[in-house]
């Protein structure tokens, strides 16, 4: 049984959804040595959140952005938490409807991902600042 | 310490939600050599996804492909990713939504399942095809 | 390898967000025995979830509830499953939107979550009763 587990920073990114799949993978090179097992990447914060989505075409990424903003919105009327500002509300609420952890298979080696499947992270504040990744690999 | 992994093509379903307790059980006999443990399942794609939610009544399963459905609706005026076809893109909004593995507990060599709970696969493509299945036990 | 798994009933929760994070640390003492691994908490129910987000000000859970209700509403024109009241089918709808399970890393003897960040319970149903979590910490 092996058990690796390393932290990162990411680099600041502005409001959007982002393909994180490399960062992700350079920062636990350890997976190589696991033949089944199960990747876990977790995010340290409540206002932006982590998922899996189509990796190429950029327009579905912008797409994710216009819809949680439409369907998160900001300043509804029902807000009682807006003194962080009024893209915080949305932001936690857009983070528990996606989520603060992935978990992927581990097969001979590498992620056992579909080929149009990618690490999202989405960044759900204006200015959020770097995020903090524990990345978590595990098997045999 | 025990890892077992297999994968699996389910049958294509058309649009819906649909209970696959039983085939995901068929998949990993090896389950049942597990005292203390965790069940992952895992889809491959970015337009299908996984839930646990009620494994009775019919309707319920009705009534969550006409939520989503108007909740996360076919050609909104934001959508940039739309070549295609108009089911894509909302599918991909979906698969976030509800993501793409569940975690079960494993308990004497079951589930450990509440009684109402079962393993839903989403179709969200009009004609998705055969999904595939990554199922991973271990545990001790 | 270490494999650790304990049931605990919760007090019954009026409809609404709560923290229970103490609860969940209280029911899991082996888990300063390790180091490097992960925790899951899973609930037996398809009428409550189970979330991570903002630890500090009630009014964010507050706001949880008021949005969950404007977007997943009670008696809409298209809910078939209604037989077990309004409440019903919109808190199936909730609890696959936000999740039957978390999973959190583990470090040094400790969850290592952010330092805004709580386990949320999501108690979706006007009288939901005592609510079940199974809770699982394995690593080494």
């Amino acid at each position: 049984m092996k058990f690796f587990q390393n932290q990162i920073k990411l680099k600041p990114f502005s409001r959007g959804f982002y393909l994180i799949t490399n960062e992700v993978l350079e920062a636990i090179p350890e997976l190589k040595q696991i033949n089944i097992g199960q990747l876990q990447v977790f995010i340290k914060h409540t206002s932006a959140s982590l998922t899996i989505n189509e990796n190429a075409d950029y327009t579905v990424r912008e797409d994710f952005e216009s819809h949680f903003n439409k369907f998160v919105p900001e300043n509804a009327p029902y807000y009682k938490h807006n003194f962080e500002g009024s893209d915080d509300m949305p932001a936690h609420i857009k983070a528990s409807l996606i989520g603060a952890s992935i978990q992927i298979p581990i097969t001979n080696g590498k992620l056992n991902l579909g080929i149009w499947q990618g690490i999202y992270l989405c960044e759900h504040r204006d200015y959020g600042g770097s995020r903090q990744l524990v990345i978590t690999a595990f098997g045999i």
